[in-house]
């Protein structure tokens, strides 16, 4: 059965059905999915909004992402907006388009994965919308709140740079998949035969389909300035750096570099530095302060007056052959 | 120049420009555009949320629609789910996707048409995403606030039905534009050369191309129930009327059929009365009201226990041609 033959009422139904149980716990929440809007009482609290795309083959590619691991993704990459802020994600608009040739049980999927992670993430789906569409396009919009936001301009010279999680690892995870170029549904366990050893490499291709947002929570009290890395470690450190008026420097030793990323550079035949400094997608937290020793993270540079630089471990500026990700720029 | 010449980073400069002046106003907005999500403080009121999609071939045909009535009719139609629970609208999320080859003089009417409709709404756009894609997908998420919201689902028996404006205006101008097959750039003041008198089918093709949201402020304090009409009066009713578990009765000759749309009917030889039931994107508000008066509203009917009916003067049944719009039954 096709999107095409079940009609808007009827998917509105289906996406009602299985999202009730689990959009009923909010108190917050007056009126969730079917009016013409949502209505939330809000708190005191400072709410956060963000919104954000994936569209079909530049953002994924369905000859090897799983419709559940697509639901799953869209909504980690809008939590991870709010988490960069600093805040708590709360609640979760869809918007779906898709082929009319789209098979049901696809949609079905998409909305389990997408089911997963509002549960994951204990935020509840309060509206959207849906239409066909050549190619699947998805977006979503997250509402969250924070006691202190966190913002991208806040890092003072003097502070120390750290990021979590292993950067890269998404970006090693995409290559991967683009040799594999079939599907590895994650969501069920599954233990696929690949080159390398799959333990090794489990971690870098969930990190590109099935991404987790990092909480602020360990790191928000102790940020000066605080960004998620979707486009790159480099590109996104510059964009904090512009916003806060400052430069920065990077000890390429310091970087974190995972076992699996180390392995499947070799593979790659592409420097490990490259896809941690400059592979999207990471959604790890990259945030100063002024100390340089943060439980969950690790220090990797320093805050200066002007420029952002990597530098070697005996202080020579290293040119990186890496641009991080422009939509546009396809 | 292309979008794909320009950097999804100078796209963003150029709509943070475009839309600073506009956006500052705001004493509730803390971070607006340019962040990893927007921050807000919210009031007291209820806060009410909608998002709404707009997919090209599916909600609009660049053939004759101009960027600036697509960027216009998004924040409409928006507004207009924020209307229909009562509210007021006040803050805006973009999200665009278009071919890489899309001209940027485009993309800048588009902000453009995007921004009058901002002003004209007293509205701020504090966020959103960008990226190139097969066809254009445009959506937007409009977030609102309500000392007292409608429901769909407030409706009682004895209750009287009222509909604002002329329903069936918006489908007929479609028909006309589907005629014509060109551009009318109404943002400019011009006036083309038609078949029947430009003067007639103005508001027609205007109600069409670049919709204003009613505002709710006359009818809220009357009304039980209230639905905006985006698929129809009748398909709109029944969605209202479900919600409520009641049942309506439309007498016919009640419907108001403007001078434009009588005149169209004739020259798409198609009955007003089924273009005023069936036709959707009037953006008009449905509500239902303890009174059979309300100032600038027509009464259309009564709900009743159970069935939505139409009757004609003699109070017999009409069989109506119309089944309303659904965006997966194309």
């Amino acid at each position: 059965m096709r999107l095409a033959d079940t009609g808007e009422l009827q998917l509105l139904e289906r996406l009602k059905r299985r999202f009730r149980a689990l959009s009923g716990g909010k108190p917050g929440l007056v009126v969730g999915i079917g009016d013409d809007a949502a209505v939330i009482r809000p708190g005191r609290r400072q709410m956060l909004l963000t919104t954000d795309m994936m569209v079909e083959d530049i953002h994924f590619d369905l000859r090897w992402t799983t419709p559940f691991q697509l639901g799953y993704k869209l909504v980690s990459r809008n939590v991870s907006d709010i988490c960069a802020m600093g805040g708590s994600p709360e609640y979760l608009l869809l918007n779906y388009a898709a082929p009319a040739k789209t098979d049901l049980g696809h949609f079905d999927r998409f909305l389990d994965g997408l089911a997963c992670a509002v549960e994951a993430y204990g935020i509840s789906l309060i509206g959207g919308d849906m239409s066909v569409s050549v190619k699947t396009v998805l977006s979503a919009t997250v509402l969250g709140s924070a006691a202190r936001v966190i913002k991208r301009s806040g890092a003072q010279q003097g502070d120390y740079i750290h990021v979590t999680g292993w950067p890269g690892d998404a970006a090693a995870g995409l290559s991967i998949m683009r040799h594999l170029r079939r599907p590895i549904p994650l969501e069920t366990g599954v233990v696929p035969k690949t080159h390398l050893p799959w333990e090794v490499i489990e971690p870098l291709v969930r990190r590109h389909l099935m991404p987790v947002a990092v909480s602020p929570d360990g790191f928000a009290k102790h940020a000066t300035a605080m960004i998620d890395i979707s486009d790159g470690l480099l590109m996104d450190l510059e964009r904090l750096c512009r916003e806060s008026g400052v430069g920065a420097k990077i000890w390429s030793d310091k970087i974190p570099i995972s076992r699996g990323l180390a392995a499947a550079s070799r593979l790659l035949k592409v420097a490990p530095l490259e896809l941690a400094l400059g592979g999207g997608e990471d959604y790890e937290l990259l945030f100063t302060s002024a100390s340089d020793t943060i439980s969950g993270a690790t220090c990797i540079g320093e805050i200066v007056r002007a420029g952002v630089k990597v530098l070697d471990p005996l202080g020579k500026h290293l040119k990186m052959n890496t641009k991080g990700y422009e939509h546009f720029g396809i």
